[in-house]
């Protein structure tokens, strides 16, 4: 049941793992497939006051950096664009650790935690990161839609955040009942969670046209 | 492409939404709806130096409460003990929205944000908590586990955030193009995402034994 313990990561002092350590990764690639793999970030965001706010965002990551945006109108993703400090994070969630105890009974998961600030894109660097948030989501799906027009993008925030401060924490485990729980007389294993997408439902606005190809048969 | 817009919702003039009010959701039932189908929240917590972290825990809502619980190792769940203001957010991803333009193009989802400060838990409290966590996780599981001894209750900390300062938002909509978008010659509409479990996958240590029947097929 620690999925709570996901905090910190690292590859700076203040994103280090601390207390479970075995579970923090380090590698690029593995932060890389996480992102890659992830549908919808958290994002915190702290007011003037110091209230911390905590605001679901479609994104992508490009290179060495994550991108995402928000509306202009938008006051704390103007916070953001101030240069205010921020934490964006990953999580996947891959099943349930069914264990024999209580405590030992937990999720598998995959988590990245990205710390830093953002820079406010413009211009053509703009463009190009509202193609890669919509081919994050579903590849493919850019070249058939009508892009946005300039007045669409001038009420358009798109924010990039370095991928400098940045760690996973991977947990993909059995149960580690201690020896003595072990015999308890119960099922213990894993509940694989799944995502799928289920049934395509057409807009019955404008004419009939088949579902596209890249619908494919997305599943994690 | 805007779920970067489900900040705010609410209760209170921090949390009303001020942006896309057609998608505030003030039911409570809605509220109560949206915590008790999560599997997952996202903690917003800030240090001294205002960096925000964003951390994934387990959670379940009792009544007017949401419980959740780290480690009493964790710095960052000692500044929640401590009375740092915090942000709970849970959000469920229902569906792609694939609009023929890419401004609308977005995602169905429900969210729900709280704001507030947490209180400790103790004594029956606490360890009524880590049952109801257990219990929204997986109803059923609680009766059949070792529950937790003192010692590894002494080491989690066990969080109430009052559901005082709360709001929902709720996207379940076909695509808004415009009128002069809806002919252009590709599919739109939408497509759901679907959770649900996986194939058990059983523990080699131990003995066998059957797969419990409050397993299910659960599915979202």
């Amino acid at each position: 049941m620690d999925p709570s313990t996901i905090p910190a990561p690292g590859s700076s002092e203040r994103t280090r793992v601390r207390r479970i350590s075995e579970k923090a990764v380090e590698d690029r690639g593995v932060v890389e497939a996480i992102l890659d793999a992830g549908l919808v970030a958290h994002v915190g965001i702290v007011e003037e006051s110091g209230q911390p706010y905590v605001v679901p965002v479609a994104y992508a990551r490009e290179g060495d950096r994550l991108l995402f945006h928000g509306s202009t109108g938008s006051r704390l993703f103007r916070r953001l664009a101030e240069g205010a400090p921020t934490c964006v994070t990953v999580t996947l969630l891959d099943g349930l650790v069914l264990a024999r105890s209580a405590f030992e009974s937990s999720m598998n998961y995959r988590g990245v935690m990205a710390l830093g600030t953002c820079t406010v894109l413009d211009g053509d660097e703009r463009d190009d990161a509202l193609r890669l948030i919509s081919d994050h989501l579903l590849p493919g799906r850019w070249g058939d839609i009508r892009p946005p027009s300039r007045k669409e993008i001038a009420a358009t925030l798109v924010l990039a955040l370095p991928l400098d401060e940045v760690s996973a924490k991977v947990s993909d485990k059995m149960p580690e009942d201690d020896p003595q729980d072990v015999d308890r007389p119960v099922w213990g294993g894993v509940v694989p969670l799944r995502e799928s997408f289920g049934e395509p439902v057409a807009d019955e606005r404008g004419s009939a046209y088949p579902v596209p190809a890249y619908l494919g048969s997305w599943t994690r």
